[in-house]
């Protein structure tokens, strides 16, 4: 977690003080299933809520663990300091503390989740307007990076948005497989407890009881998280890379927005670098590097060893705080990324109508030109542009074996962009709805 | 794809001869609906299907490959040979090449699929049964690799019927994540096609429409499916692991089936080696290793760049045969292990009742016992039993102090295993439903 | 192994005859050495040597795995139909299997090390040549992909020659690491054999005897084997990088090599597609994923279990091959790749000398004039430039205020390139020598 | 980079001050070096160092870089608020921060490596020391986690040194790699600045200049540098697992220490969990993935993008730190680990003899009994132990058919461990020299 590439609201997730409190909220929520159950006093259950607006003293709390050795015993000390050690006896009482550990990671990564959906949905939106603001921009498609036939810009968004809107969905799918929590026991036996507490508390915890826990909840469904995330930090990377090429200085089709007063920028106004853009790309790697050791981390031994919970204290924090931050550097960066329409134009032309020499040829062996023939007419007029510098339209009406096959009008009607754009709202209708 | 490691009916989806007949299926179907568009002559889409049922020779396409360097005009130009050079005149006609390619991929895709969903309800069957089979077949349970408390074999077999049940609706979600097509032209405008052909083959195909395609199917589809089949491997390894634990000489609580005839097992009877499962291990990091160049795969150059195409060449038989075999290994491993319930009793006795020591230093205190007292209560008997091999129920039936607070009764039930196994019906009601 | 990116050369090495080649000779070697210690009779090692020259029949051996289950003894049995039963029956006496797997991979690893380093070899003469060849053909240097000062074409290949250069000595290190061998029994303590046997095999097949082995030779030394070439191949891909970024339709510095008769490039002549480059990588990816496994399988259980086997079944072969591969095609790709000196001066002067702005502000500061003050001079110039399409240099000129602080040869100075290549000989001396 | 998996050692090397630190050394030096060639005033170079003993003011630093938005710029400020703001004008002149940015991060990676190779020195030491002293300390060893024949405990230790050995050789070779600094400019042509300055500043830093750099340090040495670093955790795990399961519970022939207070223990004596291993494995992990975005991180556009520096600002500090807390547990966990040579007997002896039945085969057959006779002959006796519980030297001493063919010595003799542990000297000094 590296503090520039981190936003409050994700790092507190991750805090002591938050986890501490979640900690209580579960203990708290399980001492009133106990009670319920007639397991326990319901007086002894009661007070335990007499913490409910503390503020845990983390320094104390690691005070403690540094004699005890366990850190939800030392939670647990000093909970009693609060409530009183004999009202907090019954707490955490046939629970083991992977009960409270793997259910807490769960709530985290629930709410880490619901900031991500909600970063998503800013992303979208950014590529949503910025789609329909550029519908009809056209500028040229490439393939190898090589100019194809004309697209236009808000169809480069509007990929880029169903493609988000993908990762939306499977983050929604995500965050249900990690909305489990588990208080069941040593070996998950429930031995110690009674199924009511899990219930409870998952119910209070906005979680599912885990179907069979062991002493854990099962890793596959981190895995399953963070392999999510490495997906959407991919797509995010396939935005950023756009960006980048869009920017750069022979393409110029687009910039990162600079404000005016950016240093530097007026003395060498070609300088203005995609920074923004290529810390995307690497912070895409920092997400996606987190999804190997999750899915290493599936294998426990029996019931479970303990493994998985260095890697977790690592990855837990450190893909979601980085995940966070680049989705709101991703949506800032489109929203107010500035595009140059005259750019676009000015490199679809750069060869002079070449890239429409497919249609032409097309348009030929239509007329009833041989291929053979068509081909050649083509390739002519193709070098005289290629090589000498021609506009290719203005070569071809002078063609007179062009002209035998095709009008005036039809040679000109294969340089409109009008042919290129024709299905683009039915495709903003597929993609927008 | 290793053969050893491969299964006909996976591999088969990967050979050429499979990937020309769907290639040619998408071109028929496209020419039907250019025909119905009134773009092409009705005869010469019907002239396709005559071709319905050849064998295409791929020696020849591959002859024909060497001279021309593209593998789908290639393709093309033997179509032409088998139903006419004329007739074969608008197949094709304003499509891509990564029209017929990327479609054809995911219709593999999502065959392969098929297979691995098939794949994972034998090993669901397999587990299902072995648990039912061992649902209270007691064994110890273990944190850290060291004995906790008891638990059941049933339950670890329930267990990992929740983890492959969850995979199995992670891999439906995948399948439905690749079921695409694109018949979108050069980059993926439709300038020279009607998006009613690309609804036309994509039904025939069992295919939804890509919503936005550039010249290729974006490949974030891509990278989640191959996610998805990485976590799928890891629960294997997961299941793999416990059962090589099981068989090690120590432990010796199941072992793979050995056929008696297999060599060399009755001079060396204890020389069983858990290969199945080791082999197992092995072939989980070779479908995982795919899933970070599938997501190195998202990010393409504009409209499309081909630094895709060789890895999914690879990745795309590989990791499908390599898990399609993998699960089958698997399910025959879990239908023929040998489980040894007397050895899980002999095991957990190892320490003559030590793993109840928890239970009877709770009820100490439970009994009335400081907590303090209970503890050098428990600790002297249990001492008796790690140093001088005494049997710990027996000890603590001996000892005036703890008869004292507990009667005899009480004393033995702490060593009931009824008690660890009194929630198992309702675990597997929650697993099995 | 995909066929097309397969070269003979290397697939051989991986060839079931190749492995059946270098199981015999191990075995023949360890008969001599115990020959000569005494241990079987003379003639019993000396009637191995009958089959020397022996072509081995593959399917025969085959044929009898397929009843025995075990690879090692088939091909036992297959030598003893060739020499004689009764000759053969101190073949391989106090090995274990291991043994000679174990060192037929490491053998198959020199040997495809050492066709990659004549691999390597070829990519850097290739470097070298082009290196010389535009030593001082000059280019802008880019940063962020934005124009920022000259540098020379020479020094790109310069730079990639000294990557390809540290590969090459890591891949000699790596080779070093693997080329040992071990003949020390089931568990490694040479009880049934004397270490003498593994120091002549290994000196017969070019290796080391691994100082500690166990059943296995340990794995960490294949984990660096197959980092090295992933470091390799990332190089690689950031050579083709650089020459998918020159070929780009707005850049076109450079294109990789079209023959004359590569069929549609005339009548599309801008369409030149830098499919080797892209294709080189999705290849580093390839390689690159045989990292993560490679490492995985170092732990082994106790002296050894046979989790590492298939995941080097398939990297094995896959990794080297593919590498093999990739270096020949971006050796011949770099060979022949078609540079355009004049494109790089064009793009260069995009912004008709605004590149030079920096040094123009440092001469001014350095002429006294103040930072302030220089600033704002070049900024108005420069601005001139980057909205009216002015000239940088004659706008300087044109500037009273400019011309009071530097005279006219030094403005001019400022755009001469010599002042960026007078250190290109002390870089070239530093690379090559 | 978490406290808890920190030393604060390694930490240093990465906090802002040891940053600035290093900033201020270069900057100082290449003044001294310009003021060498006379390209600066002597004055202005000795002012620079009138901040040699200052400790920067990094909230200072962080103000200003608040506004200027950059690093670099943000600490020159702040060092000419210290020496003067005249006397600092020509701090700097001529370099590109990269060049400051990147020969810091060398020098950086080149201390970690000097504390990295400081902790594999401790872990060699210990394993060493525990190699000598279990030397002929006999266990099984196991294949595929079954016992197999008999080995010793100084060998497991001897093949671990050697492995970390290895590892040590290897951080060696990337630490010369990394051990580089550029002062070149702005993309590495020293158009703005003399090589010697760069010759100055790296021979005072402890590094080699860059042979060649463009703005930045070439990458690949990074991705070698973690790439091995990946290697060493894997032989980390490769240890750490050994350890687990010879503390599992059923195995039991060594435990992590415990100290005698350690709360509970005594109560639970067998509950005794390898915590320190089971986090050292997950360390490897955290370290291990590193290596892909390492690797990920070589392909730079042209003279640079800044694409990588994200992923180092996170990988280098956590690394580093995470391996060097990791090497510093696994030296300390060996060191203290208690072995139980009697528990390795016992195990060793779990069925009586039968790991013997291989030599025992041998014998026979070499006695000139045929080798089905001799396998039979083997397999009743060690059905005997298998099925009933017999002694199988006792079997043999009882079985005519046996002792016909084999003295009693002869058969006991079979039974003898030093026939094992005969070449350990061997080994040893292979090992140690």
């Amino acid at each position: 977690m590296i503090p520039r590439y981190s936003r409050p609201e994700m790092t507190e997730i991750w805090e002591p003080a938050t986890k501490f409190k979640i900690w209580y909220e579960i203990e708290a929520h399980a001492c009133d299933a106990m009670a319920d159950l007639g397991v326990i006093p319901r007086e002894n259950a009661e007070a335990v809520w007499k913490a409910k607006d503390v503020e845990f003293d983390v320094a104390r709390i690691d005070e403690i663990e540094a004699v005890t050795k366990h850190d939800v015993i030392a939670f647990l000390t000093h909970l009693a300091e609060i409530i009183g050690h004999d009202e907090a006896r019954f707490v955490h009482q046939g629970m083991t503390s992977s009960d409270v550990l793997d259910t807490t990671l769960n709530v985290q990564l629930v709410r880490a989740a619901d900031i991500l959906l909600a970063d998503m949905d800013r992303v979208l939106a950014a590529l949503k307007k910025r789609a329909m603001e550029h519908k009809m921009t056209v500028r040229i498609g490439r393939s190898h990076g090589i100019h194809a036939e004309p697209t236009t810009m808000g169809l480069t968004f509007a990929r880029f948005y169903a493609e988000m809107d993908r990762g939306r969905q499977r983050l929604i799918n995500a965050r249900a497989e990690i909305a489990t929590g588990a208080i069941s026991g040593a070996v998950g036996t429930f031995a110690n407890i009674d199924p009511k507490v899990e219930a409870h508390v998952c119910a209070k915890m906005g979680l599912s009881p885990e179907p069979i826990s062991t002493q854990v909840i099962p890793r596959d469904r981190h895995a399953m998280f963070f392999a999510t995330l490495g997906v959407i930090a991919s797509s995010m990377e396939n935005i950023a890379t756009e960006v980048r090429h869009m920017q750069r200085t022979e393409v110029l089709e687009a910039e990162e927005f600079f404000s005016k007063g950016q240093k530097g920028s007026s003395a060498m106004p070609h300088k203005r670098n995609p920074v923004l853009t290529e810390n995307l790309t690497g912070l895409a790697r920092l997400v996606r590097m987190s999804v190997t050791p999750a899915m290493e981390n599936v294998t426990l031994w029996h019931e479970r060893d303990i493994s998985h919970s260095s890697v977790e204290r690592a990855i837990g924090p450190d893909t979601t705080v980085t995940l966070d931050f680049a989705l709101n550097r991703l949506a800032g960066m489109i929203e107010k990324l500035v595009i140059y329409p005259d750019n676009m134009l000015a490199n679809m032309n750069k060869f002079r109508g070449l890239v429409m020499s497919q249609r032409v040829l097309l348009a030929l062996t239509q007329a009833g030109v041989s291929r053979e023939d068509s081909y050649k007419l083509v390739q002519r007029n193709a070098m005289k542009v290629w090589e000498e510098g021609k506009d290719f339209q203005t070569e071809l009406l002078a063609d007179a074996d062009v002209c035998a096959a095709l009008s005036e009008d039809e040679i000109k009607e294969k340089f409109d962009l009008g042919y290129h754009t024709k299905h683009v709202d039915t495709i903003f209708e597929r993609v927008f709805g």
